[in-house]
């Protein structure tokens, strides 16, 4: 995962950038980076680490001008499919570009080939937002050869981008002297939405991956940009918009309104603490066809995000919501002692049971969503140790069975706990008295409910569909058998991952 | 504010005090550092910033040893009471002390005079710790001139300390070769409590500010050390204590209740939580007495700490409890640009209001405390632009009238909203159609009720009484006159503490 | 001034590039930069500062593979020709491009507007290296259009850089998955060389800046490029060289023999030693002209890179040589603290005087160049108040009276002691007894009779004559002119180098 | 080796501290640090690296006052006699005091002992210089037990001091809020000197190492600081200087003059230059009687400190003096790679020789001393690869056969080219064509002559006589034997040196 924001402005834009990054930080806490730019020259400095730890006093100051554009990070060291190397990327031919990105390219392997071979252009990572900043720029010179570049050939670059790239990707990019640009793969999986804030001098855009970020920066939440869609916003600050993909249907990522995005943005018309609500709503009926009512005493959410839907659950029980667990905020290392055993870390230095809202009680526990089932079981381990009488679990989302290509840092397919079990099977391993997940078109139905415009979800964890078709379920299931009988080195992960991308043309 | 712990094992400790410091984060983001000691060796790390970016492989590795204490501190720049400079202190002689602090001296000042004019020890900070250090220094030196050093000499220099230190003071302290320290106040203001883990080579020992720290490295919670109190933990892990101080009286700082400490710690035989629930409990009594309950739709906490309280009023109420507004988690900086107006910074960087929370309804909101008034009345503005009809507000303590001198980052009497004002005075400066106040006494009984061992609470913010008896409420009176009256420089500020403290021989 | 090098090698080429710096550092301590390359990835580490604090362990891990370039900077700030910005510079298309250059673009101005509206290149420094690698990958891109790419490609591109730079330029290449391509300016005014060494693998290829880097890094010196030559080696270590300019002509620049490299180079078939040697030999000749030999007790230098020629002359008069003065070889900073007055910096901290060989005698000081003459004028000042009877003065070099536009930092005119001065006015204000120069043909029949295979020297400093035919001595003036009369600010200076560089079209 | 300073002005001293190390930077490039005082608050900036690294501005502005000191270091990693961890140190108690120091405790060991069971003194590190800066505040703590702190008890410390402490030692240190303290062991063996300059509003006092750092800085030289005596700067700037030691006797350590000092200096009344040249004019007699003259074409240094020598050799032999070597004067690091072997280093990045000043000539190289001989022979080696006919070798010095213990970095016995061998030996090691070496008595009388007051010289590496009376040369064949026979671990290295110290008392 990854928060972008870009902005054009009258007045300096690299504070602004910084406060939106930081109303983005959920969405990535590896890596940030900003560019801005004066005229046609760029001004850049990206690092690993937090915000508020990459960008110092001295770096503010070198990031001067009225445009620019920015990206926080999410960690996803070792996933074959994951973002890698710090953003933004910066092209120098043509026009001079810098780019950022969230999502995943899935044919980033063959559009590679591609480049290198056909186009000459020099790949230095193995990250496909380079990919992606290449083909544009390649599009770019292309629709521009012997024009002009103005909002038409920049709209028929980016129709060009949409036919060769597949995948999840929401973008935004700048052209060095021309002026920013924006758009969102055609199923519009990863949000962007478009706020502005009338100025004296004209009006200021910003452009960003939620909600929150134009609201927490005093902008005016314009709408979002649709899937296929492209935006240009020129050098006199005149924003142009067209819709360059064929068949263009928004079909957002699921996961957004489960646990990735803050509760307090609006997500393709959506409400994300309003989905959650409704889940906690359509979860409750199934709990309550479940157990009987009089069998739990309280309802306990397991922070953070499971909380909306746990209070939700909890109102329709009519049963107390209480928050027993307390999540310890300040996260650490485990440092490496030459010739000293490292202590076992374990769910307790993240979670503390507060244990007067345990004792000789029956407790609902309520998460978001259940993937490995590790710390779900530890959880339940430490409830009981809190003296409660029985423990139950509900999770919010249904059983993640399938891995995730567009963008999201998921386990593969053998380290899912749902991945070929039965609930009965996942309820023993997790050591609960009884587990209730919530149904897969039950989730579809209580978020569309929201917003009848959806086409659908990208749901692929859930539902095993996914929506940009160069990826099938069973896929997955050759590799899984191919790496279990090979040796998982480094090589191996290189040719898994040609595998899959060979089989999307 | 700071959080403190020391340890005592048969194994490393650096990765276990960092665990303990980051389990106390919360009582300090400003800085932190551990000494760890091999023999009568000590190990030193300390700087500015929050535990995980303090701490590197690099600095890990240059802390060996079985024996060591750590610290956080929280920012005070600018508080004339304030803890400065990095702490753990060291002096050489005698033995080789390091000492941890959480409190403030209030004779600081005539105890630097002693130190510097008869005991010729030099004092290169404004900081208390460096005094404190050096008296318990100078005790241990007189009380060990012609013996070994053993319990009793360690525990007849702490009652020295006790005789000639006011103020609030939790330490932990090594002494070179001999052992970890431990002692607190004869009003017990500050918490600090000793865990211990069994071993195959013996007994570890941790000694911390809150239980938490304790329960969160795997600890059994042995108990709060009592005010006056000193343990000795030699360097055979044998643990000696004894009552130091001549008339102790518990008297806990009731502001770890009300917001400083975690839910989950137990201080002094009370759960933090349920202190929390109770005055909820009581509060509620006082909103029913105010409002007609049928005036309010829902109930809405301020993040993060007023959560239990709100939680047990709206249920004591029976109105939904709902967490309209959702915190920033990460916090940023305003960077001064040459020549660059600076954004306004607002409450909206830290808070957002969800709209279907507050749209057409009668909302309470709740907070742990009111201090300045600035955020509550931004608070309550932003609640009727998120559409709510009317904007009731509830304070978990009751109004806080007067400065601290023990230790808690507070503003002067001026800055204080409550300070000389009348409850309706404040409703109409914050700007919320009703505000219910705790009652000072209902808060006390609320809290004490888990513990009828208590004496009483260290109150002062609320009731202006000084437990120590070397200040009072009109000593501030007179300060604020004079500072008043005169250019608020550097010099004055220190004549300003020079005064105060004067005033308390 | 900088230095240059590249490798290719059968195995790691990090500490060999590294160790070559060192051994070219005194032609630039301002920043240091090294690229390698594994496959088509490069690796690269560039900073500010020397080449042992630049480059720490992790760097050097950081850079593996078996290729790869370096380069040294000098400082230039403030310099309208200067070299500006990190060098090695990359541009990713065509084929993935890293260069570094020694020298000075003289129509870098009309090449920027050529890749910026022609050929849509971004630029986004004030570089000149960065408009050269752009031509190189412009011109490479069209050589290779819809071929392979081979040494007749390679070789074609740089036959067209040839034609359209103009200026100094020794320049090191790669191209990703390639080689290693290295070429000069068709006059050869800054120099590189060719070293070798065998292998059970193959052969090691090092080009470098001066001999003394092959040398010293264990490589038997091979060749020196010739101007207007390219030399390509490919990824199989094979060495293609072909000449690529029109009228090629060699005409080094002078200033390397002055005092520029290490007197234990060999360049372009001239020991820099030998030729010191003949300068301090030709010079003597001066001095026996001028001055009675009876007159002078001791010849003196002026460290560091007098002392050959210095020796030479005292050999011929038959005086003692004597090292008279001591060079402070550690280099600081003066610090300008809020509030305080600089203490005034002086000669004096760079020399000390050992008074002994100057008391009661006649003293001839040697110098190898008088640029601004304020150093002279405190030397003698410093040799007087040592105790010298008389103080002469001997320069190695002719007076320098013009700017330099070919990389070398010098002063404009206005501050050349020499520019519009007789020997006469300039030995009142150095405040010597006598003051010899070198002859400008004595020095060049001096050091070219070293190799009589030489054209002639670029030596505009002294002649006012610039070899590549885009500038003159009178454009200088009339620039010094029109700046005199106008305000001095950034974007005068702009204009001054428009004007200039437009002149030269 | 270090170099030390201390001032005293009326103004501020962080620059003047920093420019005064610079001009000392030459005796150690290990560490750096100064401390400031204002009032009695000390501020200090210490760290690994050289001067100019080590302070940057923003050190500078935390370096308030108009007192302070500062030190360089060197390295001195390995060595059971080095100075190590970095200073200035720091004691709070008595009084507050910082400290430099110059020089070695032989008794170090013992007087630890004394400080930590009898005066419960902790010590943290291995640097005698924490147990000399120790025994000071002990002495001064016991001299003004009951009195004010004047010159009085300040001398009568000091006394004290030299009593119990032996050894090398140049110190200077401050007590806060009282003055400079300077003090010079009773041999005066390492160096130490006092300059002034008049200010409108009183001296400025200087003290330092090397008079270079006084003439440097523009200030006046007064005079060295007698073996034994002491000088104390007070408040007002009142200088007080009294003797302090018993039979105090002039013996400095005649390494200053081989190769230790810069030749600008002048030491105990005698300038290094004139003592080099000396050395040169006895050597040359010694080369006289064993070499026929026509069998000598060129006399060439090994350059830096042999040049004096060297030159007056070359003249008093009526041959030419030829700078044929050039040192390489940026020195870098070789890195370890994982995997990848070590290129072999030489003494060819360090030196680089000239080929036509060796070309079929009969040489004579000079070397102000040989030590371990394996760089000698390679020199030779480098001569004879340059083509030279014959390769003689002449040392400045005389053989090196023991160690030092007075705080000069010289090996073991065993890796003494000279311990034990014979002259010829050590040329058939060395493989040169002759070898001459200058003779103990020559050399000593060659320096002496300049000074008739000097009572004689610390010259035990090449007497074998042990100045302090303390250590003898058998000891250190006792120690090789007992060394040689047992595991070379730390625990071995400590009680090496506990059998040395505990011989001394």
């Amino acid at each position: 995962m990854c928060g972008i924001v870009g902005v054009t402005s009258k007045s300096p834009v690299n504070q602004l950038i910084y406060d939106a990054l930081l109303l983005l930080q959920h969405r990535g806490q590896d890596a940030a980076g900003i560019v801005t730019a004066v005229g046609t020259k760029f001004f850049m400095h990206k690092a690993r680490g937090m915000v508020r730890d990459v960008f110092r006093t001295r770096n503010m100051r070198a990031l001067p001008g009225t445009i620019g554009l920015g990206q926080v990070r999410y960690p996803t060291a070792g996933n074959a499919y994951s973002e890698e190397e710090a953003q933004p990327f910066y092209v120098n031919a043509p026009f001079g570009l810098v780019l950022v990105h969230n999502g995943n390219i899935t044919n980033a392997h063959a559009l590679k080939k591609e480049l290198f071979g056909i186009d000459r252009r020099h790949l230095n990572t193995e990250s496909d937002t380079e990919v992606l900043i290449n083909i544009l720029a390649h599009e770019l010179e292309l629709a521009a050869r012997d024009l002009p570049l103005t909002a038409v050939e920049v709209f028929k670059a980016i129709s060009a981008v949409h036919r060769r790239v597949k995948g999840s990707y929401a973008v935004v990019a700048m052209i060095a002297g021309y002026g920013l640009v924006a758009f969102r793969d055609p199923y519009g999986i990863r949000p962007l939405c478009i706020g502005s804030m009338p100025g004296a001098d004209g009006t200021e855009w910003m452009i960003a991956s939620e909600s929150v970020a134009l609201e927490g920066t005093g902008h005016h939440f314009e709408r979002d940009i649709a899937p296929g869609e492209a935006v240009f916003i020129d050098m006199d600050g005149q924003l142009h918009a067209q819709q360059c993909a064929v068949a263009p249907s928004l079909n957002p990522c699921v996961f957004e309104f489960v646990y990735l995005a803050r509760p307090d943005s609006v997500i393709d018309g959506i409400s994300v603490y309003h989905a959650r609500l409704n889940m906690g709503e359509t979860l409750a009926q199934r709990v309550i066809n479940t157990l009987p009512p009089n069998e739990i005493d309280v309802v306990i959410p397991i922070p953070e995000s499971s909380r909306p839907s746990a209070m939700q659950l909890a109102q329709k029980l009519g049963k107390p919501y209480r928050e027993g667990f307390v999540k310890n905020r300040y996260v650490g290392r485990t440092f490496i002692m030459p010739g000293q055993s490292v202590r076992k870390k374990s769910v307790r230095q993240k979670l503390n049971a507060i244990g007067m809202e345990f004792k000789g009680r029956n407790v609902l526990l309520v998460d978001d969503s259940i993937v490995r089932g590790t710390t779900s079981k530890e959880i339940v381990q430490m409830a009981r140790e809190a003296g409660a009488n029985k423990v139950y679990m509900a999770s919010a989302a249904p059983p993640v069975r399938f891995p995730n290509v567009y963008g999201i840092d998921m386990p593969t397919n053998s380290e899912l706990i749902a991945h070929g079990r039965t609930t009965e099977e996942i309820r023993q391993y997790i050591g609960c008295d009884a587990l209730i997940y919530q149904d897969v078109d039950a989730m579809k139905r209580a978020v569309s409910a929201l917003n009848p415009a959806l086409a659908g979800f990208e749901a692929s964890c859930f539902d095993g569909h996914y929506i940009t078709g160069d990826v099938t379920a069973a896929d997955f299931d050759a590799i899984l058998t191919q790496r279990s009988s090979q040796p998982q080195d480094e090589e191996t992960a290189d040719r898994t991952r040609l595998a899959l991308q060979n089989a999307s043309e």
